[in-house]
């Protein structure tokens, strides 16, 4: 029986594991994917105090860390949790049975992808999901963002402030908040390409061009996806964990769900105003870690609660 | 005039600056006292990524990454803030005038301290004024909780998973929520010492011991002062921005405060939910660097709102 059982290994995931060791507790980490999803960026720079390190070895400083506090690691994933009556029981892939009295969900988001032709091989060569990240490398360059909705938007108006030009591609025309259409209409480096999709990338290396779907080409460097994200939720519903209208997890400013004793921290949630970096998730990762080892001890000490 | 004049110089205003940077905004950071109230932690073991470091040495790395975006930094002290027709206006302790758009709060609290003889010296050297960042170190030591609030007595419970023996040194009796009373009442290793004061600290180089207002002497290693905090909100108060009942910034989960074009982060606010770390006050600056971001860009582009 384990104190905390952290599902996820990114950013959220290993912090909640670092400050879980550090309260005496005892967390087990399972994860098949440690790193998350941070490690297809091809360099981070904002991270405080680790700046110009690729997101691969940023998360594999977070993993010492977390080994330094010698957290147990499981590297498979669960497929089904139950709430028994001391805790809960979660089962992984490989069958095993792992129990533990609260749990912290990390399991973070998907990036909706493109699913055409060379998209995995220019991944991290041009492709990027992640603009926040990305933009700045790309200053002087031109651009496409993939994408009609909120984030599309936001997107080319970040790029526009470093690119000469920016193109979004937005299958379904733009949508989204009337705000950010307009801003982005007004924007004279900002060309709108609508009822279009990307139908091939080309380059030798690097994105170097893409062809639209009316057989236009542009001359890009790099191509912003930014069709949506997904919630790994599938697990959280068994046990009727409450989510957003968007499908994302709900937590107030203790990053505890409406569960008790199940809490929750990272992409997953609708924690930190939305904004979802490495720096938010850890600090969520913490905060729930916080929470549990809280929520441990008054159960602890008053076991009639 | 700035885009944003940022005030504090601690994990949340640097980080604040690192993500105005990125955003392509122009940013001044302004702080007599870079690095914040970690410096004083000798060893820093929670900030996931650089594990085993000094507080000190985790800020000058906070500090070369807000260089490396060429933020202006202003070594002073702002003494007054006012509104004006197009933002705000700071004044420096050197009557510098300093024009901004936008505003972030980060000044952080200061702990509030024994005020006896040698507890310069001893600091850092035994004396701490963070439990969660040192209560580890202390392991399988004798150590003392100075206080009788709801963080004096964390401080103990968390002390007493790891130190033999916990004396907890309260001059007016504990106070605070029944159930922390209750809780560190029924710790074996915990000694609760009522209505007496630390009158003095003995140790060549380390704490070894300290002598009580009643003449005892306990034997411990480490003092742990948790006599309450004091956020630094003097200069917000002109400008009408709202605190809680117990003097923080209140801040809803992006970071704004009840004033338009002010925003807030790190220990000095209610977010994060009251867990006042490293971690937590870098992503809450990031989060109120990004709401910073969208606040200018609506009133860039909607001049009449």
């Amino acid at each position: 029986m384990y104190d905390i059982i952290i599902l996820g290994g990114g950013a959220a995931g290993m912090t909640a594991a670092i400050y879980s060791a550090r309260y005496n507790l005892k967390p087990i980490l399972i994860s098949e994917n440690l790193g998350g999803l941070i490690i297809d960026a091809h360099k981070v720079e904002n991270y405080p105090g680790l700046n110009k390190l690729s997101g691969m070895e940023l998360m594999s400083k977070f993993e010492e860390h977390v080994r330094y506090f010698n957290v147990e690691i499981k590297e498979q994933s669960v497929i089904d949790i139950k709430k028994t009556k001391d805790g809960f029981l979660a089962t992984t892939n490989k069958a095993e049975k792992i129990g533990g009295k609260a749990i912290i969900f990390a399991l973070g988001t998907q990036k909706r992808k493109l699913n055409i032709k060379d998209e995995e091989k220019f991944s991290r060569k041009g492709i990027s999901y992640c603009y926040t990240c990305d933009a700045p490398f790309y200053k002087g360059m031109n651009v496409a963002v993939v994408g009609g909705g909120d984030s599309a938007c936001a997107a080319a108006r970040l790029l526009s402030e470093y690119c000469p030009k920016v193109y979004i591609i937005a299958k379904e025309g733009l949508g989204g908040e009337p705000y950010n259409i307009s801003s982005v209409r007004s924007k004279k480096n900002i060309e709108i390409l609508e009822h279009v999709v990307v139908s091939k990338i080309d380059g030798s290396k690097m994105v170097e061009s893409v062809t639209l779907s009316n057989g236009k080409r542009l001359d890009v460097r790099a191509l912003f996806v930014e069709i949506g994200s997904i919630p790994s939720t599938e697990l959280v519903k068994g046990v009727k964990v409450g989510l957003d209208e968007t499908g994302y997890i709900k937590v107030n400013d203790k990053m505890q769900t409406n569960i008790d004793g199940i809490f929750a921290a990272g992409d997953v949630t609708t924690g930190s105003g939305g904004l979802r970096q490495v720096i938010t998730a850890a600090a969520e990762g913490a905060i729930a870690a916080n929470s549990a080892f809280n929520y441990l001890r008054i159960k602890r000490e008053n076991p009639k609660i």
